[in-house]
């Protein structure tokens, strides 16, 4: 099965089968080796201060989660031999995160936001990403790292 | 005003006028100065994986952030002389996470949740408190470790 | 072997022939499957500040570091089977930090230092310790969490 | 007092006073508003590991720790009015680390090694700084996330 295939195939499953990612309204948009990109737009429900109108800071840890975790399946994906449905799904099954780190930048203020993650470490066991949270006026939000288990 | 009423009134606007809070369903149990205390339900919209009934890591993430604000906030409130409403808003108004820290231990696993935390850095600028989730077992899920501005 | 009788030997190594922890006067005093403490003394090459008389924040993460490395290569020994000296050091040669975080409490002040570690995720690829350092007066000075690979 | 000669009396001040950075060879090569560099040569004595030749994690942990900071008084001295040798002197000596996440990305193998930072949070009360380290044939050897109270 052909790797672009099986990239549309989990963001499919990210994006209409996590109940929490819709909750939430995360759409991953660009899912690649090296780089992952989620967007999504304000909602009142994900506010975090009754005064302000900015994004809760579990809103902000979990998009930041959630892209480096993208980008780290993605570069687990295409280190599968001859990968099909069965192996995709067992190699994602072991998947999880292991430690999280974010940096809270700015408050979270905007119309619509972007996440993005790329790879900094790449192993057979443990994987790191740094991701980073912008609004539409390229305001930087937040910092993340995240170590995950693959 | 009493510590007492004004820690109530806090937690009302916790539980009852943060959207995001609502959405998880987490109910913030106490409000101490060195002690917090976060419940909640599992509810599939917290799923973070469509194969395994787990907590998504944002939800961990999340109840973590909030439950170490939960205990500076107490901490914040109870240094102030004479407290009344204003004084109060004033000073959560600028309170916000700088950085957060979560450990991942064990999948989140379980039919109810309890987040708690200590705080281990009292200052009149930045505060650091110390977070655990565990489920009605009592099996540990998470730890986190928060820096806040105060 | 006995597993006793490793760890002695492990400790010898580490406090006669890693030329770092020389030099900055570490010595590992307890190493089990669950708990290690490494203790120190002030010496003045361990300053960080010309002005006050406190530890380079570098001796904090450093020793933070170790004594989580102490405690997660007891466990890993624990788990081998029928050891000896070169699985053992098979096992110990694979080891290594992934991340570490420093939680800075308090200025570093002190006559002598403890350093104590405790496992708080076991796992056969990746180990989590928590770590703290106090001085000779208890004082609490600095926390650490670090991930590592086993 | 000019900036500059003020930030080449601090960079003395850290070169030649500070005993930890001596012994561990640390220099500071460039102090700037938005950016810091150290150098650092190899030696035995900043080994980790009797069998491999790399850089002990607390060697890596402490020069970037270290980095940070100085790209962080760098941005506090630049906001001083009038900046004289008292104020400075104040200023610093209020400084301090909150917390220091490093990842290690790769073993710290080199004959020479460069650790840089940048500014990632201005504020009044709390600055973040991301740091790397490189060795000379620009190998990434590790990133390191600081938070420090200013």
């Amino acid at each position: 099965m052909e790797k672009q295939i099986i990239f549309e195939q989990v963001i499919d499953m990210w994006n209409k089968h996590i109940a929490f990612n819709s909750l939430l309204g995360f759409t991953v948009t660009k899912m690649e080796e090296e780089y992952a990109e989620i967007k999504f737009e304000w909602q009142d429900k994900l506010m975090g201060n009754p005064v302000q109108k900015i994004l809760h800071g579990g809103v902000t840890a979990s998009v930041l989660d959630m892209v480096g975790g993208v980008v780290i399946s993605a570069n687990m994906i295409s280190r599968i031999n001859n990968p099909d449905k069965q192996k995709v799904a067992e190699k994602l099954g072991k998947f999880c995160t292991i430690d999280l780190r974010t940096d809270f930048l700015r408050p979270g203020r905007g119309e619509s936001f972007v996440a993005t993650a790329r790879i900094i470490r790449h192993g057979s066991k443990v994987a790191v990403a740094r991701m980073e949270l912008h609004n539409e006026k390229g305001e930087h939000i937040a910092f993340g790292t995240g170590t995950y288990m693959v």
